[in-house]
Parts: C-alpha cells; structure tokens; sequence
C-alpha cells in the first residue's frame, strides 16, 4: 500500500483537497493519502519547500509526495515528476517548490508530466485552467502509485533547468553576520529559519551561550536546547525539530513586536559574529 | 474497502470528528475514511450543499457521502439516506443538503434512517439530541459500509417530500440580468458563486471579452481563462474550478471591498445581458 | 490493521503532525491514523485531558491513542505509556493529560517509555529536545502497533505516581452550588463546562426547568433537552454530546460576553443549589 502524502495552500475551508483524495480514490483505491500540511501561506512557494524538506525524510522510500503552492496554474510553468530512489517521488509544479529537495539531491530523474493517462482524463475530465492539483498532479501521484512505470509519465528534462529559489539557506555577509529570514511561524508562535544547525556547528561552547540572535525586533543572547531551560515569557533562540534556528518565547508566542505589530515571513534574522572567529560558516 | 467521506461545519478544533471516526472505525474498520471539509460556515446549508455537488463526482460510485450540517438536530426533522446507483450514497439531515443533488438526479431510492441497527445503538449507545453524526449518520455509513443491505436502514419515503433549498441556482431576471450570489469563499479569497458555466455557455468569444460581472462591490469587464491571464492585483472573472463563475484578484484576496470590510455568503452577484442576446439563459 | 489516534496542541499550519505520520507510515504501515484533533488551545492540558476523555471511549479497545499537549517537552517530565484492557492504550507525556482516564480507570499497567526500540532511533534518527511527538511517543505508538509486546516498553511505575491534574470535575461548595469551569469551547462557540451529567442526575423534572446556570457572564434558567427547543438568538443549558453541562446560543454563538468581549478556559460557570436539595450532588 503506497503512501501518498499532500502538502498545499489550499486551505481546509472547501473542498479542494477532498476533490484530490476522491480522485485518488478512484485511481488507486489502495493508497494511503496523508496530509502534511494545506496551511502554506497562500502562494509562499518557500515556505511550501520548507516544510516540504522538513517531512518528506520522515516518510518510507518508496512515498509519492505531492506538492501544489501553485500561483502560475495555467500558465506555461511545467508539471514535474520527480524520481530519487531511496528518498521518494516528488509530483508538483516547477517553480522552485522542489529548491531544498534538489539542493541535497541535485540529480533526480526529472520528467514533465505529459501523458494525459497520468491526468483527470483517465476519469474522463479535462484538465481546468485553475486546478492542476486535482486534474494533473493527484492523478499523476495516484496513478504511479497504482503502479505505472515512472518512465512512461513524460519526456525527461534536464535538472538544470528545474526551477530553484535564490539563496535558499541563509549564509554569511562580506561583515561577518549569518543572515537568514524567517520561513514559517508555526501555531505556537515560534519564528522558524533557514539558518541551519550546520551553519552554526562551529560555534564553541562558550559561544553558544554568549552569541547574539536577532530577528522581528528580538534579540536573544545565546543559544538554549530547549524550552524549558528558561523562565516562562522569556524570548530564546534554539535549533528546532526541523534542524534550523527558530526564535521562541517560552510558554509563550514570538510572532508580535513590543507594539504589538505582526512579524510576517521573509524578516530577516541575524546572528552576530564569534569573537573566535571572524565569520561564521 | 469502501470510501465514506464526510462533510460538517464542526471545525476541527474539537473531536466531533474524531469522535465519528472511533465510530466508523468500531464499526467498520475497513472503511476508507475521506474528509471534504470540516469548515462549512457554521450552520450554511447551502454552502455545504455546494461543496457536497463539488466534491462527491470525482469518488469511486460506491462511496458512501456523510454530510452533517444541521441546525434543526434534535428537532422534527428527518435523518435521511438516499441511494443512487453509479452516483454514491448520501447520508444526513433531510434540510436541503441535498438539493444540487436532487436537482441533478431527481430519483433516489429515499429512506428515513429508521432501523436501530443502523445508529450508535450497535455499540450500546444512546442517540444524543445534539450530535446525530456521531450517534446515527456514521454509525449509518459505517453499518452500509459494512455491507448492510441499504433497503434494510428504514422505510422508502417520496422522493418528492425531501427537503429542496430554493432557487439553488442563479437564474435570469426579467431584465435579462443573470443574478446569482455568492456560495463560497475559498482559502485564497476568491468569491464562488451559483452561476454556473452553462449559464454563460451562450456567451460569443466577443462577448466573454466584454461581458460584465458586478459582485461585493467589484466591477469585472469580460471573463479570463486563468488567474495567469492578468497582472497581479487586478480584479478578474472566471469560470472556476467547480464549474460556476468565481470573482478573484490575481495572486491576492478578492473578499474584501475597497473599504475594507469583508465580503460574505449570500451577496447577490449579476451578469449583465449582452448586446447579442436581450438575455443569457 | 490496528488504528492509531492523534491528539495534540501542534495545530495544522505546519507538518509537526505530518512528520509524526511519516514517522508512523514508516514503522507501522498498516496503521491506521486517525486524528483527534489538533487544535488544543496551545499548551492547554486540561482542554487536552477532556477532549481525549471525550473521543477514546468510540473507538476499538485494541486502539493506540497518542496525546501531546507538552509545554515541558525537555525537561525531567517522563514519557509514559499505559494499558488498559477492554479500553485502549495510551501514550504521552506525564504531566496530568489523562487525568479523567485515569479517574475513571485508576489501575492501568504504566510505563516510562524507555526502551530505545520505540522511538526514533529505529529510524536512525536522536530524539531531539523539543518535539518528543515525533521522536518518542509517534514512533512508540507505531512499535505497538505493529505488535511489540507492552511490556518491553520500558520499566512499569508506580500507579499513584502519574500526574494528575487537581479537581477535574466539578465539586458542590460549601454554599450548596455546584461549581466548575469552562474546559472547552467548540466551533460554534458554545461553552463546554466540566459539570458532568451525573452531577445533575438527582434534579426533579421541575427542577430542571427552573435550576440556575450562571457562566460566562450568561445566566439560563432550566436544563433544555436540545437547541431547537428554544427560539434561536435565546442562551440555554443543556447536557452536551459530551455528557457535560455546556452553555450554548441557539443557532448562534455564546463565547461573547454582552461587551463583546471574548470568553475564555477557565472561566468559572456555577449551577444554583435547589429547593428541594441543600444541595447538588
């Protein structure tokens, strides 16, 4: 039983993603259909390939995740399926939703989606100028798990030309500084970012707990490895489940300035230089 | 494995439906359990009717539909079950949740939900007076799930005594207006309306240009393909993705008027009569 | 194919649960996954404990219910499981979220989760500092399920030891009132109270007709049967799908005071004592 997961910005208020799980349903009854999130910020391609990066390493090899944070539906943007053996297939538009994923794994066997027997047509639909979810990518995903050969799907591209967000980790300025930015604010209020553990693995001891983060009007002084090191309301920064920095208020929210003002993705986020080291990595 | 779907406006921030799962899972453990949506408007039959219409087409033909939106529970009104051979089956309050259905397939086999069997009763439970989708509706999709013979649930009712929602469609006014409202208002702010694509199938390529579209305080001149058609920001009409004509703003939120106050079910929107018509059908 | 449910305070904008299914889908494919919910008022552990209080006794005795509503994840706070024949089992932390499970059940075989066979470790991966749902109890839930015996779980502990949240239900006073508190309030915005229906069980017919509730700034005189019993726009009282007294608008919502403002957990809400008795139960 194949595992089919469904990461979007549809939202839950309609029935976009029933309208994709029926569609499976009927291609492949079998499938297990699991929701990763259909929260993304409406048409936050970064934020989608962020949380599409923090959960698909989580889920069996043989997994078909599809990710739909679509703004140019209709236009001449592509539809990719995307084959790494041993991590998964990947099914969505090409707009740079797959950056991290390709980061780490520069080389898939990459196709454009252009059989219509892996479309809405197999149900005897057409394919609508406004949801590819249901009409292309969910039968794509739902036909391949069914068990249809990867190769028959479409004509491969070539992976250089796969659609890639700039700069999608944060790295570290001519000053010295790490700089990164805020790609998702999860329900607890905390400010997650792409400044990965990685970035800050050089740092000693002593520097974890004297290093300077800043980001959406907070400062934090050091480092913590988790929530309950500190008093209740405090502002701290630590490495969060999905392996980057994230700004937390303990037993509280992060996601609003002292006036009261929202902090909105895309803020940046800073880590100050060690005294050991010019930069940081 | 048969699919049952559900629709409610219970939210998901209790567990009305989990509790409903435990039920189904009691009672058939087999069944593939598919949400639609959970977010109908609190109470807006009509809404969930829509969304039902939208979303039962792309399930399998033996799926059984669970829709619960029912502010007359614990009243007079009846628990129905309707089946349609090669359509589904459809489980809920006898209110007008069915109507788009009805009015596409106007003779169902039609029964009261009357057989104890077919209800909470089967695991030693009571019917509540405030939550019949946990103790009759899933306990009544699961028991067919599980291969109960639907003639079995209670007796045949008329067809035509179920509860129809009236004027569920837009239809044109004697001034050769198109006059519909809004039904839905989707995730990213787009404002669904009843006026559907056969309501406009009459239209010239000519007059699809120039058509115009008036609905919570916009004006659109002519129908679009795609959102990808016009810039960002400008404010558009199209035939959506469930076959009826929707306001949207490109790669924005179309739910609000140019005073900021919010746009809601039920506002009425119109379709001018064309030049070559003196009405649109 | 053994289910698995999931109640946290993770929320849906994010893929914290769906790692915790990947997770699952990896360890135990068969599961099957069903959500509780997911919008615990963040880090509310009484709303957590009832909620799950209300939702497990639906579902099959051979169920895996996993709660995580954990503001103390990292600290010394212990990882538990606990069984219970003929009722289910159930993991998460030990910081009083099975309060009324274990009212009503106070000899389960308890165990600390320490064998690191049911966590992420299996995987290949650490358990991390701050999201044990994914790393501890997901991964646990899923080693049960796919057959692991209990016992080799971890050490069992002592029964009078588990955390316990004080005075879970309502209580009669000094006064002769019987006084408790808002625990929930659902979608439609009535108010979930922690007065159970056995509380009230000694009230005469008449009684019921005139005894005073008084919460949220609301006061209702008489013990409805259900919503549609009174004009929609009244407040009244009645015995939820819960079996706990709950405050409600009809066909409207009552989480408002008449000033607008918002009401909230915790509230106190009191029942008035009654002619015929000094007292409530």
């Amino acid at each position: 039983m194949p595992t089919i997961t469904l990461l979007t910005d549809f939202g839950i208020r309609g029935i976009y993603v029933g309208a994709m799980k029926g569609v499976i349903a009927s291609l492949c009854p079998a499938a297990n259909v699991v929701d990763l999130t259909h929260d993304v910020t409406p048409q936050a391609i970064g934020e989608g390939a962020f949380l599409l990066d923090c959960a698909y390493r989580f889920f069996p090899a043989d997994t078909i995740h599809v990710a739909v944070v679509d703004p140019g539906v209709g236009t001449a943007r592509r539809a990719i399926a995307l084959d790494l053996p041993g991590i998964g297939r990947f099914i969505g538009p090409d707009n740079g939703l797959f950056t991290p994923l390709l980061l780490a794994h520069p080389a898939p066997d990459a196709r454009v989606i252009a059989n219509p027997a892996f479309s809405i047509a197999r149900l005897g639909g057409t394919i609508s100028a406004t949801f590819h979810g249901r009409d292309h990518f969910a039968p794509a995903a739902a036909t391949l798990a069914s068990g249809a050969d990867f190769a028959t799907i479409g004509p491969r591209i070539d992976g250089s030309t796969l659609a890639r967000l700039p700069q999608f980790w944060a790295t570290v300025g001519a000053d010295g500084y790490l700089r990164g930015e805020i790609v998702h604010i999860d329900r607890f209020g905390n400010l997650i970012t792409n400044i990965r553990r990685d970035a800050l693995a050089a740092l000693t001891a002593a520097e974890r707990k004297t290093v300077r983060v800043t980001g959406g009007g907070h400062v934090c002084q050091g480092l913590i490895d988790t929530y309950g090191a500190r008093v209740a309301g405090e502002i701290v920064a630590l490495i969060g489940s999905g392996e980057t920095l994230e700004i937390a208020r303990v037993n509280g929210r992060a996601d609003r300035r002292e006036d009261g003002s929202p902090i909105v993705l895309g803020e940046s986020v800073s880590v100050a230089p060690t005294r050991s080291r010019g930069e940081l990595p």
